[in-house]
Order: C-alpha cells, then sequence, then structure tokens
C-alpha cells in the first residue's frame, strides 16, 4: 500500500552468509540507486535470508536489463535468487471463483480503481452466477463445471487459461473446490487462497460452523499459498473479528465475509508488492 | 446482522422511571409474544430509559396495527415512544455522494445481495462520475451540482427527492459538502456521515493530511448522525486502523476506505435493525 | 467492569419457554426494584433462556432473604436456577499457579487495587517459586509439590484448601499441571483456566512452539472453564495479538503474556459480575 | 521484543541522500559483522534518513570503541549520526509518578523479570504513595512534593536526581505534573509521557470525561515524547479499546489502564530497542 510512488522494487533471497546485505547496496551504490526504503532479515531457524529495497534510479534513462545483467555475477556468488519490478508492473492475474462473489467484487473494486496493481486476465469458475460481475468489469469469464469424473480435464482447462493469459498469480477468492496434488504442485507459491477461519484451527468444510459448534469469541480469516497439503500452506496474512453468542452460523457467514475480503486484498497486494518472500513452508512478509 | 430470521423488533425509550421495563416485558407476554432478545439500559445521567426486544408471536396472523393501539395507552403514562418492525421491513435509503465511490460500492454490494435491509431510493451527487455504478445497480440517480450561489436551491431539489422517495434515512456516504444548519435539523437523527477521522480528532477537511503531520500511529473513521455542528452529530461507530511512519497522506487515505467502508456499514446497519437510541446528543447502540 | 455502582444482579436460567422474561421482570416491579439495565437471551439451538438484570431497591433496607423465597415459587414453574448478587459481594477465590508469574502478578494488582471484586483466600502451586510475591500481599501459599506417584495425593491437598477456604471460584492462572478427570468434574463450572493459544488452535503442551512452526501471523490466548477433555472447556474469552517473521518461540511466549493476563482478567471478571452462563457446553456472555 | 538474542545495534540518522546506506552496510562488512535485521527508512517529506541494524561479530573480542572511532570519518560525509548499542544493554531510567499506580506496577514487572531492559535508577513523586510499591521492588524513592510556589524547586530536584543517577530516560507513568518548558526542552527526546487519551484528542485534564461527554466508542491512549507543547510531542505508539454507552467515565478510567500500561510499556521498549528516531517532531518506529 505504501509503496512510494514511483519507485523500483528489487528483491532477493539466498542461503545465510555473510555479506548478503552489502552484495545489494553496494551493487546499488554503484549503479546510482537512491534507496527509500531497505528491509532485511536473515533467519536463524531456516537459515535464510531475504531483502527487499524500494529504490529510484538518479539518473534518468534506467536500463533495468542491464542492470539485472550486471548484478548476476555477484549474485552467483551467493546462490542469490533475485527480482526487480518496475514503478509500473502489474501483474498478471487470474481470480477462481464458485458462488460466493463477497471476496471477489472486493479484488474487483480495488482493480478498477487502480488500489490492486493487478491486470486481472480472467475469472475462471465452476459454476455460471458471477458472470455478469466480470461482464460488468469487462472480463473474460470462464465457466469449467466439474464433477468428479471430469476434474482432471477441469483442471487442465483451468491450467489452460493461466497459460495462454500468462498470469503470474492465481488468487483463489472462494473457490469452493479441492485441487489436485499435481495442480497444487504446479502452483505452489504462486496461488493464494483464502480460507475462512484462523488455521489451523477449524480446517476443511464449514469452519464457521465448527466455530459455532465450539463456542468461540473470535472468527477469522487466512490468506495463504497453497501447496498440496489442504488448507497447510504458508500463512501470508490472518484477519480476526469478535463473535458473541447471538451469532448464529449464518451471522458468523456474514460477519466473516468482511474479514474474509480484507486478508484475501491484504494477501494479494503484499504478493504484488513483493512484500512476501517463502522459507522453508513458512513466509517472511515485511508488511505495510 | 445477528437478528434472528423472522423477529419482529420493538424499541421504545422515555424518560427514567420505574417499571419502565415492566410495562413493556408484560404487554408481550399477554399479547402472546416470545422474547428471543431483550437489552434495556437506564442511563443515569441523562436520566433517559431505552429498550429493544426481538420477538415472534406465538400465534399465526399477527396483527401489528392492533398491537400498537393497544399498547399506546400503556406507553402513554410513560411518555413513552415505540415502534415496531417487522421482520422483512426494508428501510427506504437515499444515499447521497460526490466523487470517492468506495463507500457506496460497499454499501451497494451489501443492498445487492442482501446483507443489509434497505432500499435505496435514490442516489443523489453533485456530480455526474457515480452514475453508471447506479445504472448497473438499476438505481435512479439525480445530478444536482452546487456552487455556492445555488446550494440553497439544490438542497431543495435534494430535499424533493428524499421526501418523494419516502426515505427513512439518508446516508452521507463521503458527501463532501457541508450541509445547511436548516438541511441538518430536518435530517436530525436521520442521517449518517462518515467522516474519516476518529472524532473528535481531526474534524474538518482533509482529516488524513491532518494525521500526517501529527504523526499518528492511528487512523480511524466515524459514523455519526448529523446535527448542525459539522463533525459534531451523535457518534455511532468508530474503526481504527494501525498507521506507520512508511504511510505519505495518500497512502492514509487509501488506506483508511476499508475502516471507512466498515464503519459506515456497520452504522447503518445498527440503525436499520433498530440498535441506535439517540439520548441528549449522544448514542444507546445495542450492538451485535 | 461497567457494573453500575451499588446495584445488585440477578440472574437467571431455564429451558426454553414464553414467559422466562415476565416472570422475572414482574416480579422486580412488584418488588419495587427499579431496573438498570437487563439483558436476555433464548438460545434456538440450544433451547436455554439466560437473563441478567442489574437493579436498585427503591427502598431502604432491601431484604435480600425475603426477595428470593418470594421468586423461588414463581421460579419453580420455569425450572428457573436464579442467583441474587449484592453490590458488595466479593467472591472467594483460590488461585492456581506454577512458576511463571505474569498472570498471578496482574491478578494481584487488580485485587490490590479493588478492580476485581474478588476475595483471594488462598494461592497453590506445585512450586515454591512464587511465595514471595504472595507474601507480599499478605495471601497464603500452599506449596504442594506434584509427582506422577503423589497426582492423587496432592489432589486431596489442593480440594482441601479449597473446601476450608470455601472457594467458589478456582483460577488456573498458568498452572502447568494437568488435572484429573475427577478434579475437573468437581471444579466443573467452578474453575477457569488460560490456555495460551486460539482454541482449538494448538491445544497441548507449547502452543507457541505450534504456533511458531506453523507460521501463523497471529497469537492469541482462550480463556475456559475447564471441563473432563484436555483444553476444551466452554469458552469465555478469547484475546489476539499479530505477530511477523521476527518473532521466534521465545519471543510469542513475551509478546503472548501480555494478551494472556488480559484475558485471563476478563473472564474472571465477567464471572464474577455473573455476565457468563453455561449452556450446553458453551457460553453466553453478556460482555460489557 | 524480537531483538535476536545476543545482537549489537547500530542505528543512525541524516540528512537524505545518496550513499546512506552503502556507508553503513559497506563497513559493517569490512568489520565482519554479519547483519541479522537491517530495516532503513528515507523519508521525502522531512528529506531525513534513518537506519537501523541488528547484528552479531563474527569474530569474538568485538571492539566497540574502535569500531565507533574507525567508523566516525566515514558518517562524518554525511553528517550522520550514529550509536552503537551492547548486547547486554540496559537503559538508565528514572520513573515519574503521582499517584496511579498501574503503569508503575506494569514498568516494574517488566523490569523485574527482565521484559525489559532498563535499569531504574530511582522513582520520584510529588506524592508518598508508591513507595511501599518502590520498597518492595529495592528501589529507591524520592518524594518532592510541589505546590504552585515551589515548583521551580521541585524541578531542581528531579534533575539534580535524573543527573545524579545518570538516567539517559525519564518515563513518565502517570505523572500528573506539567512540567516547565524548561524542563521540557532539558528532557527533550529523552522522557516518554503517556497521555490517557488518543491525541490529538481530549488533550489536557479528565480526558476519560471528555470522551464520555462526547459519547466516543473508542477510548485509547499515547505514548510520546514530551516537548514544551503541552500533550504535543512526538507520538511513538498509540492503543484503543472500544467502550458503550454503558461506561460511565469512571469506567472508562478503569478500562483504560490496560491500554494505558500496555502502549507505555510498549513505547518504552522501542525507545530502549532503539527502534524509535525522531524527525521534525514526528517518529519514525521500526516496530516489532
Amino acid at each position: 500500500m505504501s509503496r512510494t510512488q514511483g519507485s523500483w522494487i528489487f528483491t532477493a533471497q539466498c542461503p545465510s552468509r555473510i555479506g548478503t546485505v552489502d552484495v545489494v547496496t553496494r551493487f546499488l551504490r554503484e549503479e546510482n540507486c537512491y534507496i527509500t526504503e531497505l528491509n532485511s532479515f536473515d533467519d536463524k531457524e531456516s537459515l535464510g535470508f531475504v531483502i527487499r529495497v524500494e529504490f529510484r534510479p538518479e539518473q534518468s534513462g534506467f536500463d533495468a536489463e542491464g542492470f539485472l545483467q550486471r548484478f548476476a555475477p555477484r549474485a552467483a556468488g551467493f546462490a542469490m535468487q533475485f527480482e526487480l519490478t518496475a514503478p509500473d508492473a502489474r501483474m498478471p492475474v487470474v481470480i477462481m471463483v464458485s458462488k460466493s462473489d463477497h471476496c471477489l467484487n472486493d479484488l474487483l473494486y480495488r482493480y478498477r480503481t487502480g488500489q490492486l496493481a493487478i491486470d486481472i486476465r480472467a475469472i475462471i469458475s465452476n459454476h455460471p452466477d458471477l458472470e455478469p460481475l466480470a461482464q460488468w468489469h469487462k472480463l473474460p469469464y470462464y465457466h469449467f463445471p466439474i464433477t468428479a469424473e471430469t476434474r482432471a480435464e477441469q483442471e487442465d482447462q483451468v491450467s489452460q487459461v493461466i497459460q495462454d493469459t500468462g498470469a503470474e498469480l492465481v488468487v483463489l477468492a472462494r473457490y469452493m473446490q479441492v485441487l489436485s496434488a499435481e495442480m497444487c504442485e504446479k502452483l505452489s507459491g504462486k496461488a493464494i487462497n483464502i480460507h475462512h477461519s484462523l488455521l489451523p484451527g477449524f480446517k476443511g468444510a464449514r469452519p464457521y460452523h465448527q466455530a459455532y459448534d465450539k463456542g468461540v469469541k473470535l472468527v477469522g480469516a487466512t490468506a495463504h499459498y497453497i501447496n498440496n497439503d489442504l488448507d497447510e500452506g504458508p500463512i501470508i496474512a490472518q484477519g480476526v473479528e469478535p463473535v458473541t453468542h447471538t451469532h448464529y452460523p449464518e451471522d458468523l457467514i456474514e460477519k466473516g465475509r468482511d474479514i474474509e475480503c480484507l486478508t484475501l486484498a491484504r494477501a494479494v497486494s503484499y504478493h504484488i508488492e513483493r512484500r512476501v518472500f517463502l522459507q522453508k513452508g513458512k513466509t517472511v512478509v515485511f508488511a505495510s
């Protein structure tokens, strides 16, 4: 959210070693780049290092490709993976939904107003219900029904759209189907799901009903990268809302919608602003 | 939010006196009404009493008019004002906006999905910008421009729409014009405004810029009934969000949108569920 | 917290039936009692009714015993259990601890300053460490060590103290021993435990380490009545705190202390103010 | 809170200029220092740069003095002020109080358990009431009464204690006297006050009564550095708590205590962990 207008973002990660910060900052100095914000973290548990820098080139005519080429040999010595994101970058995204429209509606609003720097290439659903919403925003809508027998084919259709559109991120905005292990593998680190509970509490189906039965005084939502273990992927963001005895399951469902929207939007925004790093099944998030 | 499906709502208020609860509950018993939730409060400062009851008639064919007529003489002895709200009531509402669409978009979503039991009769704006949004929801949109010279006439136009549509509530969803004292008087207790600060901090114009200059670590929003003192009406709901030094005014504006939407929606929902009572410039809110 | 100075509290619960509110409020009217606050709830799931009334007698020389005797026959018709709490009541309490002192310290502070209307009769621990803290507050401290072999005897000692002191509430303020099923049964509804996670997430041992391993972005605490299923008793209050990747398990432990203290204190305060009702394994809480 | 065990902290600030990060990180690399966490921010409004680094020397026998001497000439070119904090540093602190003990009690608890790495050298009060608390913690307590006539003398006494004890931080833990402009000047940036409202709302006396009169739905607390403008110093941390119509001023006072304690403790912890930087009347806080 608070990314400085017009700034480039440089991110990198590698195994922990002395000199990791210096190799980045020294290079940026040599390239005459003005650092406006820098965050780095070296995790003593996972022994991994991550860094995120916002900067602006001091000269006009910044040569991004040259920048990356010149940094590559330095990175090699640290087995460092790195990425450069332009100020005007808009990440190509595919959104997957079922029948619930609250998260989709929220994402579309943020997309339409430019709050989220994403380029929605397609909306995919196993139901036809949300097509009018897509149409109003002039976005392609793919209705790929799914049955027990056609799951594999349907996933092929989904994969095809993701590939054809060049999507770099898939957002599961209350897509109520379990993906195959294969699909999860393929989308690992590139797909964000919203689960309507405070994971690891209330995994699986009907979490609000589970929460009601348990009599909790807080309900929440969890945005996480998907992996091949249901509702177990690395957590990016969590939100929470107080509830009382007056809230029956249908009230929890209603009350939970806002926190689902907010939590998913925050996770997507962190992802596209390159604030999130995957580290051995968990995330480092330089939140804003 | 958590109003029991199918329940009637009875609300009343009067000066503090012994017997106020009993006069209500005894009557409900006699009328064979089953109380599912009851909240009452007797304010020792303002010396006012308020009560809110959710109930369901035990017999079919509930005669609302007769109910009210039979209660009237009992209420008279307490100078009690009272109201009965049907399970399927949808309050007629007019929404006023300027150019910002986030609160309007949020209200329209909740309206369209039935989360807010309102019947939007018209959207009024001093700008034409938000007409397409109204159209998509098939709602009448009135564009009444305003200048220093035409303020009085414009307010007449607004009043006319409110009157013609039979609106019982006016929601100022980021309407950026100061209403005349006359208009405020007319709408007293019937119009809810959202101000983008934690009142009484940062009244008036550009509160996020004020907040930035002051270096606060929390920003917020306040939903309140309007009265004739700018940003001083009785507060219904307030929301808050942490911020940091990385948030410039434009970031605060962006970050504040969510909390504005949520706070306004909560206030409107409390109002239409008859959870809010006005008491000498303040509110009693039986929140859910 | 916000109990009106000098008010009596009347609470009752019974199976759902028409007339439950009326039988209470009519009686209070006849007894010339002035109701300052009333909350009732009729749970459509558990089919149970609860009511809590704060009132002040209009005449001096209120006869509590007579009040209860006169209400008894009316209650009988509803199978209603009821209780009257005097304005100056201080519930006799026993606190159980192990080595961690943060919750104890917090409770003692609230006790010493009168914020919590409790009368601490004894502090029991399986360790000697916290005796000085008890001494400074001039409170008896019982050190009952525990081993696998002596668990039953130790629980007898604990039970004896509870009985001798006339404690009506036992607060497990980070008592790190699992109670026997027998003991849990005996203390059912009369003992509040604080668990350092958002139950049902992270039950059992070392919840902050579990939370760290899972990479959650929120940690929390849960205050609940004990029952014979570990960490499964009815929840009274829950609190939550955001955390980040920079928090190692020892940081979570430290960060969690505040939310544990606050959550436990809130639950105890709700309990002694008779705001909590047990309903089929869950609670109704008229929070303040 | 989440400072890595055994790490040194290096902090610096200077006017914005290219190369500010590099001059620090290059030096740390040359000194063979392993960076575990780094945060920097360059404020486009105040045109100031701040950096905070946690690191551990790779060799044993780290020579702090030599480190600082060798960095000085490099810093000079940037007009950079810098500071090095040892892993076992405990900042010498004087706490000032009046009669309310909740913040003092809270700070003493965190001090006693080592949560706050401070060395409390003295407690100063204009009242004798809190001496027993100080005694239990074996801390010197100075009772310096104050009257309109003796304000200047009393402040001299206070200044003398601060000087004699070598205190680097003064914590005003609900000290209910306005300091003279002279005293404020002297303590600028070295004294943290807790004000029991969400500044800039409800400045001055009896903020909870002001909040009650206004009917707000949230109350809060603000920890800030003092300056010579009453309740206007740079804000470090703010906390907030929801309230309702049932809370009379005395309830707000009681409810507010927790949030005051937490907010003050957080601000002090941020200060001693060198997470706070003063920038033209505002703060940069690298929160944990």
